[in-house]
C-alpha cells in the first residue's frame, strides 16, 4: 500500500493530466432528460468504463431500461479491509437557456474568477467534476502502490430525472453492490474554507388532503351562514396544527426526535451561520419556526410541517359568491431522527378526522413517506472522515444537516442495509442546474486529495 | 277610477288576449350576452313600447351604450295619488345547450304538467312573464277606466349581463324616474300555495386578500421550520374569524344588526320551513352557522363571512415541496339591517394586519361594499300589499328575506332614494337560466290579478 504522502504527490503532479481528463468528460453532451441524448449519455458511460479499466478497474457498462450504469471493483493488496461504495452521476441538467451563458455549456474552460480559478461547463460541480474527485485519488493510490480499501464504483445516468432505474438495479445486484459504507459525493462544503459532512438528511411525509362538505358548489347568497364551508373547515385545520411557541401539535409528533448531542450542538454555535444573511436573501428577517431553536437546528434538526399548497373555490379575476363543495391541501412533514413515516401520516389522518364537522368527509392521498437518514454521531467512520478532511483543509470538518432529501442515500439504506458517507466539494454559488455552472479549481484537486485521505484513514 | 272587481273580471275575460301578447314577446330571441343578437333585443323593446303606447302609456325606446331601455308613464285620473315606477327586463340568457330543451326555446307552448299548465320557453319565468302580469294588470285598469296610480314603466335589456349601462341612465334621467316607491317583480313565491314579498336583501363586503412572505417561493426543505409559511399565516386569519358558536368575531361586526320583530320571527316560524329539505337537497344535514338561530334567520336575516376561494402555493398533480411566498383568498360578507359596508372592510383589514407576523404584508383588494336593503316592517306600502296578495291567493302573504342580491333595488335605493317592494310569481323549479324554463300559467294568471290587487290597495 502506497503511503498518503507519496499518494499526495501523485495528485499535485498530475493535476494538468486529471483536469485533461474532467475536461474530456465535461465535452460529453450527457442530458439525461432529452431523449435526443442518448447517445451522449451512453458516450459518457463508455468514457468512464474505460478511463475505470484504464487505472486497474474491472469496470463495466450496464443496460438498464433508461440510461446505462457504470460499476466498477477493484480490491486492495491487503486482506480485511473495508469496502466501500462511491456513488456519483454522470448524467446533466438541460442547458437552456443558452443565451445566459458566458461560453460553451460544453465547451470547458478555466475562467479567473476574483475568488481563484473556476472550472467552467456544465456538469462541472453537478457530478462529473465532483465524481473524478474520487477517480482521481483512486487513480493516483493505484500508481503508488494500491488502494487501502476494497472500492466499488457505482455511476448512474438518471439521476436528474429522478433515477427511475435505479430501484430496480440495486435489487437486482444488491450483493455486488453490497459494501461497508457508501461514499455519496453530491453535497457541498460549509463554506469556501470549511470541508463538511453531511450526517443527517430530514425525512418526508406527504400528504394530500379534500375536504368535502356540499353535493355541489352552492350560491354563498343563499345558503351561506347555514351550509358548511369546507376552506374553513381546512383553514381551522391547518391552523391547529402549530401552537403558539411553532411547534407542530400533532399528537406523538415529536416521538423519535432526539436533541442534538452537546459537542455536535456547540459545533453548530461555532458554525457562527448568519441567520440574518440567510433568511435576509429571501426577504425575511424573523425565524418563523420553533421559538427556542436556532435556524439551523429548525432546518437540519427539527421536524416541521408545511402546507405546500392549497386551493378551493373560486380563484380568478374579481369576485365569484360561490360557496364551494371541496377545499384541498398538500402537506408535508419533514422528519428527523426515528420518526416514523407511516406512523406520523396515520396521526395527520386521526387528526383531520377529529376536526371534521358534521357533513363534510376527507379524502386523503398519499404522496410519498420516507425516514429521516442519519450518519450515527459516534460512528468510527464520521470520526476519521472528519480527520482527513480537517487535515487536508487545515480547519475542522463541520458535520452539517440538509433540510432536503438525496434519494439515492434512503435506497442505499433501505435495500442495501448501508449507510452513507456524504462529503462533497460543491460550493453555494456553484450555479447548479443554472446557466454559467462552474467548480472551484480549488474544490477540484483538494477534494481529490481529501478522498484520498479519508480513503487512507478509512482503512487505519 | 274603475273598481278592482271591474279589473280583475276584465283581466279574466282577456287571458287569451294575454297569453298571445306574452307569447309574441317570448318569439323574440332577446339574448343579451350575444352580441349577434342585439337586432333581436332592439325588437323586443320596440314591441314593448308599442304595447305599452297601445295601452295609452306615453312610451319610448331609449338608447344607451348597449341595449335599449324603454320608459313609459302614464297618470292617474285623480291627483295626489301614489307614483309607482316598475322594473322589469325584456332580455334573456342564452339558451345552450340546446339538445336539452324539450322544443324550440323560442317557440312559447303551453305545456300540461301534474300540478297544472305551464307556460314554456325562454324568459317564460325570467322576466317577460313576470313583468307581463304588471303590464297586464295596467292594461285591464285602463280599458275600465284608468289607473289608481301614476304609474312609470323601466324596462331593462341588459340585466342578464350585469346591467352595464343602468347606473349612466339611472343618473341622466334621475327626475324623470323619481316616483315614491319601485316595484321590482324579479322574485318568487315562498311555495305553489303561498304568496310571499321580499322585504329583505342582504348587502355584500367582498375582499380579496394577498399574504406575502418571502421574496419568492422557498425549498420547503431548505427553509421549512425557519420560514414563515403565508398558507399558515392566511389559514389562521380565516379560522379566527369565526367563533366556537359560529359567530363572526370581527370587531363591532354586529353593529346594526338588529332582532327580526316578533311578528316577523313568529310568522317565519309558521312558515314551517323544513330545514332538513333545504340542506338535504345538497348534501348537508345540519345547519352550520350561529348555533342560536334557525337556518331562515341564518340566510335571510343574519350576517355570514364565507371565504369563497383559497388559492396559494402548488396546486397541480403530485408533491411540489415549495415554501410559497404568497396565499390569497377572496372574503364575502353578507350583511343585514344597518351594517355599515365600508366600516366592515376596515375593521376586517385591520383584523387582518393585526395577524400579521413579522416579514409579512397584506395586499387588500375590494371587490365591491353595498348595504343591506330593508323595506322597513312598519311601513304601510308593505302592509297594503301584504293584504291585496293575501286576498287573490287565499293564504297570507309571506315577508321573506333573501340571502342573494338584486342590484337595481341597491341602485334605486342609492341613485333614487326609493324603496322596492319585490313581489314576483317565479316558483323554485322554474328552470330559470336553464334548459326548459317555464313559468306557471297560474302564476301568470293570478300573477296579473295580484298587481291589479297590489295597485289598487296602494292608492286606497
Amino acid at each position: 500500500m502506497a503511503s498518503i504522502e507519496d499518494v499526495l504527490e501523485k495528485l499535485d503532479a498530475d493535476r494538468q493530466g486529471a483536469l485533461d481528463r474532467l475536461f474530456a468528460l465535461l465535452r460529453i453532451k450527457s442530458i439525461s432528460t432529452d431523449p435526443a441524448y442518448a447517445g451522449e449519455c451512453a458516450k459518457a458511460a463508455e468514457w468512464l468504463a474505460q478511463d475505470l479499466t484504464g487505472i486497474g478497474f474491472d469496470a463495466s457498462v450496464r443496460p438498464t431500461a433508461g440510461h446505462p450504469m457504470v460499476v466498477a471493483h477493484i480490491k486492495a493488496k491487503q486482506r480485511d479491509v473495508p469496502h466501500v461504495l462511491f456513488y456519483g452521476h454522470y448524467d446533466v441538467q438541460p442547458v437552456d437557456p443558452l443565451n445566459l451563458w458566458d461560453g460553451d455549456p460544453f465547451g470547458p474552460k478555466i475562467v479567473d474568477a476574483s475568488t481563484g480559478p473556476q472550472i467552467f461547463g456544465r456538469g462541472a460541480a453537478d457530478d462529473k467534476g465532483q465524481l473524478m474527485t474520487f477517480v482521481e485519488a483512486c487513480r493516483a493510490f493505484i500508481a503508488t502502490g494500491g488502494l487501502p480499501c476494497d472500492v466499488t464504483i457505482m455511476l448512474e445516468g438518471e439521476e436528474e430525472t429522478g433515477s427511475p432505474s435505479l430501484p430496480a438495479f440495486l435489487a437486482e445486484n444488491k450483493k455486488e453492490l453490497a459494501a461497508d459504507l457508501a461514499l455519496v459525493c453530491d453535497t457541498g462544503m460549509w463554506d469556501r474554507a470549511t470541508p463538511a459532512i453531511t450526517t443527517m438528511l430530514r425525512g418526508l411525509t406527504l400528504e394530500e388532503v379534500t375536504i368535502k362538505a356540499a353535493s355541489r358548489d352552492l350560491h354563498s347568497g343563499l345558503y351561506g351562514g347555514a351550509a358548511v364551508n369546507p376552506i374553513h373547515v381546512l383553514s381551522k385545520i391547518i391552523a391547529d396544527l402549530h401552537d403558539a411557541q411553532g411547534r407542530v401539535t400533532l399528537p406523538n409528533f415529536y416521538d423519535g426526535v432526539e436533541d442534538l448531542p452537546e459537542d455536535v450542538a456547540s459545533q453548530w454555535r461555532a458554525l457562527d451561520f448568519d441567520e440574518g444573511a440567510f433568511l435576509g436573501e429571501v426577504g425575511l428577517s424573523i425565524p418563523a419556526g420553533e421559538k427556542d431553536r436556532s435556524v439551523l437546528e429548525q432546518i437540519w434538526a427539527r421536524p416541521t410541517m408545511d402546507v405546500n399548497g392549497v386551493w378551493g373555490g373560486y380563484t380568478g379575476k374579481g369576485s365569484k359568491t360561490v360557496l364551494p363543495a371541496e377545499a384541498s391541501a398538500k402537506f408535508s412533514f419533514r422528519l428527523v431522527g426515528k420518526q416514523n413515516p407511516q406512523a406520523i401520516a396515520e396521526s395527520f389522518r386521526d387528526f383531520v378526522r377529529a376536526r371534521l364537522p358534521a357533513d363534510c368527509e376527507a379524502d386523503f392521498h398519499s404522496h410519498g413517506a420516507s425516514p429521516a437518514l442519519q450518519l450515527p454521531f459516534g460512528s468510527e467512520a464520521l470520526a476519521r472522515a472528519q480527520r482527513a478532511l480537517s487535515q487536508e483543509w487545515g480547519k475542522e470538518a463541520a458535520m452539517v444537516g440538509s433540510g432536503g432529501s438525496i434519494p439515492i442515500v434512503g435506497s442505499f439504506k433501505r435495500d442495501l442495509k448501508m449507510d452513507s458517507l456524504m462529503v462533497g466539494f460543491g460550493l453555494d454559488d456553484d450555479r447548479v442546474h443554472s446557466p454559467n455552472e462552474k467548480y472551484e479549481l480549488c474544490s477540484f484537486q483538494k477534494g481529490a486529495r481529501s478522498w484520498a485521505r479519508i480513503l487512507a484513514a478509512l482503512s487505519a
